[in-house]
């Protein structure tokens, strides 16, 4: 990803004092800035960097005026900060869809079809009959299997799995080595104490917006859909049962499970390494805390909740507190009988 | 998978009314049929659904008898439900065995050796001297390092590691993004501070029957072999360190991880995010709950713990519950010093 | 990878009786030993194995004088323990980096340039501008995004991913299906409560001999870099956040997860399923119990904390160890009302 200094300019509105025909390369903080890098100075604390600093061009301020000459082009705005915050996304959009085009060798089964503008790297594998909306980037080694119908405007990373059958919305990102759609754990018990495998034939639907993070693990339904609603943010490392729903705008930290058939409401807030058991339901807008364990209905919208097995986050605060008391809590029982029995 | 309603009522012994030449696809719940779906009618109260259904077909007991004109072909039989199930089992089967020889490119090394209707992905990767069983299925990005050995019918998904020298026996079912036989974490402490790696030389043995879940790790040992004996059933993202020994028939759910050469005996039930420290021996039938943290050796088979550290599953529920009355009892306990102070 | 007998002596520089000519492919215990495998005898509690061995070779002392007639060749040195550890470790070495040349297919971007000794697995994936070090060894279906340096004498396993511009030192081991430098879990709350991403664009940057367990993810920085310092050894299926710091040897066990921009120190040790909330300070050579949940900063070196939350070692272990008695403290207190009252 390579600009000159003028077309940034151009692109924020702002007027360049200096060489305009500098190539930038990269974002950095002023005080880190090397040639190739743009940065920005807001507060004006920061000042003494801007005559030191080796970037080659800083977003300042309108009414900024440099009492020392400088070594950096610079670029005038309205706001230095809001601008830089806006190249940072305009930057970060591109290089998100920069890839285009087919590498060789990629895999594509009968019968699947392409968007424009769509990436397939090198190694990716596209199965039979899918459909793969406008813009898509399919990294090298990803895997789609047959049926799998993608959105527009979807990243699909390096090694992520998304099995048959699956439905993937507009604007997700996959990261890499995800699985979406693996078989569901369901053995049904023999009278011989083995297990027998109980068919998993659903698929998961991811709606638009949503983001999978690395690593992570998504398991088809048993029958239907496993469901991961739009704008809902997964973390990496997580495991998602078969016939789970996670409502709209849920966020999900690292490394959190929830087991078969749970439905999570819409905007909660679940943090890292918490466990659900399966079958539950949890109002929209709970919060659940670091390292829960919550095995019961979640009924009230809003409520936060905390440890494990999880109950209310303030009551588990004060008995966590005690829990911390608790040999002074036994010394002081025990004084208490030696007392009593006197 | 497609299929004519006659090639399934020849195959669950029915009698079919209507067109017999309709063709199949899916299988789905009566509610939610659709063209090209066939669905079962067992409980009558679900019988209205019957005559507003758009499934291509229904399995129906043989002593029914439609009140109204039914769009869906009708195929009789002596119990709908049971046959509904061998339905869903034959067609789970025939999906999952459906893929048969070898996509362009797959890579095979020197004296690598295939069994019949092997399927072998594109971008497969199958090592030297690797002995291949009939039947088995290395999916898309599957890896298969040096010397492996893999029974018949076994299928090795998409993005599944299985490193140098292991050994997969009959009918396993290996998951998305899997690694066995990786190194164990093994690092002697020096006297400068910095570890040095142990070598890992050993391998993993996988007996018949065995499930390994998406994004599982299953480490080799450091010599010798880590086993998962016959029938075990492992669920997604866990984590199984070297030379440990996972009994007949264990089940375990996800995110469970279990420390160097601990052994867990035959027919145990492990709950999710579960800890235990290495070196240990859990007896046969022994039961964990969810994120318990076992730290002992359990003795006596059929024993329940939970908790972390984890100890008898009934003490602990008794202890959990006073957890939560602990500010409670902390003022009782005050309240009676007050007294006594009196 | 096989030796004769005499190469193996002359390497120990140990004198042979028998058979110098057989070829060594394996090493076991004496009392596993298969014909191909070396082994050594150091106990003399063990020498009756001796005598009924099928190893092709086994590894005495000096002073050793066998009572019977031995089928394995017997390759004298002055400590045979230390010999077969050394041999071990050589042999380790040597597998580790036997791979050599390039499989076709495997893929390089534009201006992408290797060292000598590199391997290049079938269906391997390196970007453009990456500088890869002599010895490096980049296993089948391993991804290497655009500009990545990697060191020398590291080992990139099967399936590992590593991203844009990430930099990798030398001697270190990247397990399978491990990713690094993906996306940080940064989303900025709206008012709508929907979430936008925040930009991701830093990188991650290992030191050299930094080992990473397989399926463990390692995010990129907001800006600026995640750093794991030299020595660092990370196990399975762990969770590093953006903008993290591992300090210098530090080890961490499986399954733990530790949250945005957190410093951990050097020579620290961190036991598994571990959690660390973001934006802490741990001071050098702490100690983390397993299952710990770790919200607050560690200040003084050497300190040992355990439980969830977690707080000093041996304060919560007296604390669980009252946990254990809580109902038996509820009936004793409920003992003392009942007196108190009359």
């Amino acid at each position: 990803m390579e600009f000159t200094v003028k077309q940034i300019a151009t692109l924020l509105g702002g007027d360049v004092a200096g060489n305009d025909t500098l190539a930038i390369t990269k974002l950095a903080k002023i005080e880190e800035g090397r040639p190739g890098d743009i940065s920005f100075l807001s507060n004006l604390k920061y000042e003494p960097h801007l005559y030191t600093t080796q970037a080659s061009a800083v977003i300042v301020d309108r009414s900024f005026q440099p009492r020392k000459p400088v070594g950096p082009a610079l670029i005038f705005v309205e706001n230095s900060y809001s601008a830089f915050t806006r190249l940072l996304e305009e930057y970060y959009q591109r290089v998100s869809f920069a890839r285009v085009g087919v590498e060789q060798p990629a895999f594509a089964g009968e019968g699947a079809q392409f968007g424009e503008e769509v990436y397939r790297g090198a190694f990716s594998y596209v199965g039979r009959n899918c459909q793969i909306g406008h813009n898509v980037k399919i990294y090298p080694h990803a895997y789609i299997g047959d049926n799998v119908r993608i959105g527009d405007n979807t990243i699909i990373n390096t090694g992520a799995r998304i099995l048959d059958n699956c439905i993937i919305g507009q604007y997700c990102v996959i990261h890499p080595n995800v699985v979406i759609g693996s078989e569901g754990f369901g053995f049904a018990p023999q009278s011989d104490g083995t297990y027998k495998t109980i068919p998993q034939l659903g698929n998961v639907i991811l709606e638009d917006f949503v983001n999978i993070g690395s690593n992570t693990t998504i398991d088809c339904a048993t029958m239907g859909s496993t469901i991961i609603r739009q704008g809902a943010k997964l973390d990496n490392l997580i495991q998602i049962g078969h016939n789970v729903e996670i409502g709209r705008n849920t966020v999900i930290a690292a490394q959190t499970g929830i087991s078969g058939s749970t439905k999570i409401g819409d905007n909660c807030t679940i943090a890292g390494q918490v466990g659900f058991a399966g079958h539950l339901t949890i109002a929209n807008g709970t919060k659940v805390g670091a390292q829960s364990g919550v095995g019961k209905n979640v009924t009230e919208e809003g409520t936060a909740i905390n440890s494990s097995p999880a109950f209310g986050l303030k009551e588990s605060m004060r008995s966590l507190a005690v829990f911390r008391r608790l040999p002074e809590l036994e010394r002081r029982l025990s004084n208490l009988e030696k007392k009593t029995d006197n």
